[in-house]
């Protein structure tokens, strides 16, 4: 990739436009759209190569290099187009693509592409356009190949070979009556029929479709379920509006677990990438989560204020605050990542609540018994010479490991499900959050604990 | 689902199999399979329904139906089947789904299938399986179309018609010569050309390929750059060995996704799902990572009894300690997790080592200013008649933070990116690590800079 980097580079600086254009013209669009990144780097508004370089492609190459390209490279390139280029590149280009770029320009490139864009180009991107955005109407494209249930297999081909070259997938086609969608085909089974084979006889006619409104999520779990490469759109009236191929399938999964890591770090999600966004917007985004977690821990505080008399009688209990907290807000991360996961995936599902707590309480005591054991026995080890009392100290941080891990796994366990039921993002549930509460209670036990052993040996 | 499963197992009570047969042979693979797994719940190794019900699927569906399965459905039911029956299913299996299942089974079950295959069966099953579990070659299918770059068009479709039922994908076609890859061609691109057009003239030249040895992850990464339906495979002379496809490529996507979320959570990956694992297998992936955090918390706890002598003569510092530490590792958590990602999806490298530490340290100095703006002023309000010297306390928490939070930013940014460059997974270094990491600087900090308040006022 650097080598053909500096290559095109250098022979741009050398004028060869005819050596550039037999290079490139091999290229994949993928390749290119990245090429393109990282010639001009940050600060590619300044350099004008890379208009020739675009000038350059092919036009069919052009369209398709264009939409690979992040939204701040399209929306400079927009800008510097003529009305023709525009055309050119809206004329090859898919609509699902076109509306994609269109949801990130600002508005007056916006315009510039809808005036360019032949009438029914313009009606077909306001169709999309008009769905809510995390909908299947929203990543659905318009283009693809729709049949006759009349039709013979032969005629069916020809009219793929006729229609073909402009839709996105060609290899699953849809047979419709009156708009309405009574049968799927694939171009696999168009060829292991015979040639004067009618379509009503060999279509699928049970048929796997998604709503309109449906969510974007769900539809990336019938992609993972199914392995479709193409996923029919309907709406109320059965009636087919588009279809979702597999890579935006694919795309949508991406970002919700892109999602899903952001939320769970307590980290507000944007969906450029890392380096694109300003250290501001990144600021802004994770401040405030922080706040929100730093003022509950007040309630922390208030608490471990109460325990004063505790700490200043045995003043080592304070040291091992930051231990029982940390294993607290781990061991309940532990349990709360692993039910957003589960119920990302579908696997897990409210109706399950008192088997997975129950599964986490038994869990968690195995998991305690040992980790109390390892820590009593280091505790008492560490501490038989330092200090009057190490057997009572090795128990109350044991007995209080244990309290911990259990209420950690079960809390842990909960709030994601109970999240689920309230229509909240499960994610939200995770490590941050998590470990807030966790605290809270785990240094109450913790401090209870003492107290009552303490007291007994007449300490406290 | 749930009226479908009632019905079914209300018919086959009452013996009704004929109707059985006619509902379940329009059903999808994918949703008999979940079928059966409800149907029969945790229990199902005592009902003989399942193994009828079975049988009553046409043959292709059958096996379709079986590969989808849980490996503990599939291996309960091969220990049913008959060899014919076993024969069956493996000849409508496609060698790739084939691999996995015998991947996930006990050693009789898999000697029964080698038992049952076909000579030819056998030779590519033991091909695929000598690859190194992650790599391409390992997830790979050897049952693609080839074809000749001296066809014609319309030989070509001859070719697919012949031998594609047999192929899990006809729509990209592989041209070779002497066993090496020369061009690729989809089936569109056959549409599009001239029945008498040469292969040779239209098929894509500029291919791009994997190595048999390269890391599925990388697979899944070329699949979503590129939105291919296949990948071809390659071994080190360029010899097509065997082609990947998107369906396989979603689920390595997926399984790595988990695989991080696991890591991330302190939790060793595991890949059966959650209600699938048991609870012993659950505690020994949690435990090690526990054992090794909470012997770490040692050091913190070292040095919180340092500093004995301030929290004795300021106990109030004591109940500040968990909002320090909290912070700390949520602002570590937001950074790693980030950068985290960032290199799973292939944005951030080591290169941007310097460019991205600058960028979190920027970052974190707009966070932290906040954070230490509210929380003196909250600490100051509530403080100021309940205490003697609410100015310097709050002053000690807010100078504690900014310190806290540009160090926590700072590391929680590092340290993915040199796991990455030591070549451990990044995933590791994720909020548990960082959080026991971050908690012992930053206490440190927080008493130090405790310590030098409050003897500036005379009271340490």
């Amino acid at each position: 990739m650097q080598d053909l980097l500096n290559k095109i580079d250098r022979l741009l600086k050398e004028k060869k436009f005819f050596e550039v254009k037999n290079i490139v013209k091999d290229e994949n669009a993928a390749d290119l759209a990245v090429l393109f990144d990282e010639l001009f780097g940050e600060v590619f508004g300044e350099k004008t190569e890379f208009m020739i370089l675009f000038r350059l492609l092919p036009k069919d190459l052009a369209a398709e290099t264009f939409a690979q390209m992040k939204s701040d490279m399209q929306s400079h390139l927009i800008q510097m187009f003529s009305d023709k280029e525009i055309r050119d590149i809206l004329d090859e280009s898919f609509i699902d693509d076109t509306v994609d770029i269109i949801e990130e320009m600002p508005a007056n490139v916006v315009s510039r592409i809808l005036k360019n864009s032949t009438t029914g180009e313009r009606k077909a991107i306001n169709e999309i356009l008009r769905y809510p955005k995390d909908s299947a109407g929203s990543i659905m494209t318009i283009e693809y190949v729709s049949l006759h249930k009349d039709m013979t297999v032969s005629e069916a081909f020809e009219k793929i070979r006729k229609v073909g070259v402009n839709k996105e997938t060609i290899y699953t086609c849809y047979v419709t009556e009156n708009r309405k969608l009574i049968g799927v085909i694939t171009v696999k089974d168009l060829f292991m029929a015979d040639e004067d084979d009618k379509i009503a006889d060999i279509m699928e006619t049970h048929i796997i479709s998604v709503d309109t409104l449906e969510d974007k999520e769900i539809v990336g779990h019938m992609f993972r379920k199914y392995d479709f490469l193409a996923l029919p759109v309907v709406d109320k009236d059965n009636r087919l509006v588009g279809i979702v191929t597999f890579d935006d399938a694919m795309d949508v999964i991406q970002d919700e677990n892109t999602e899903d890591f952001s939320k769970m770090a307590a980290i507000a999600p944007n969906e450029e990438s890392y380096f694109r966004t300003g250290i501001f917007k990144h600021a802004k985004s994770r401040i405030v989560w922080l706040l929100i977690l730093m003022i509950s821990a007040t309630i922390t505080q208030i608490i471990t204020n109460r325990y004063e008399a505790a700490f200043a009688a045995v003043p080592l209990l304070v040291s091992f605050m930051p231990m029982i907290m940390d294993t607290g807000g781990n061991c309940g991360a532990q349990s709360s990542t692993l039910i957003i996961r589960g119920i990302a995936l579908d696997e897990i599902h409210f109706s399950d609540f008192f088997k997975v707590v129950f599964k986490e309480f038994r869990i968690s005591i195995i998991v305690s018994s040992v980790l109390a054991v390892v820590n009593g026995v280091r505790i008492y080890i560490m501490y038989q010479h330092k200090c009057d009392y190490p057997f009572m100290l090795a128990l109350t941080i044991a007995l209080s490991i244990i309290a911990t891990v259990i209420l950690s796994k079960v809390i842990g366990s909960m709030l994601p499900m109970l999240a689920k039921k309230c229509r909240l993002d499960p994610a939200i549930m995770a490590t941050p959050l998590i470990t807030t509460i966790v605290d809270c209670c785990s240094l109450f036990l913790y401090f209870n604990i003492a107290t009552i052993v303490f007291s007994h040996i007449g300490i406290l």
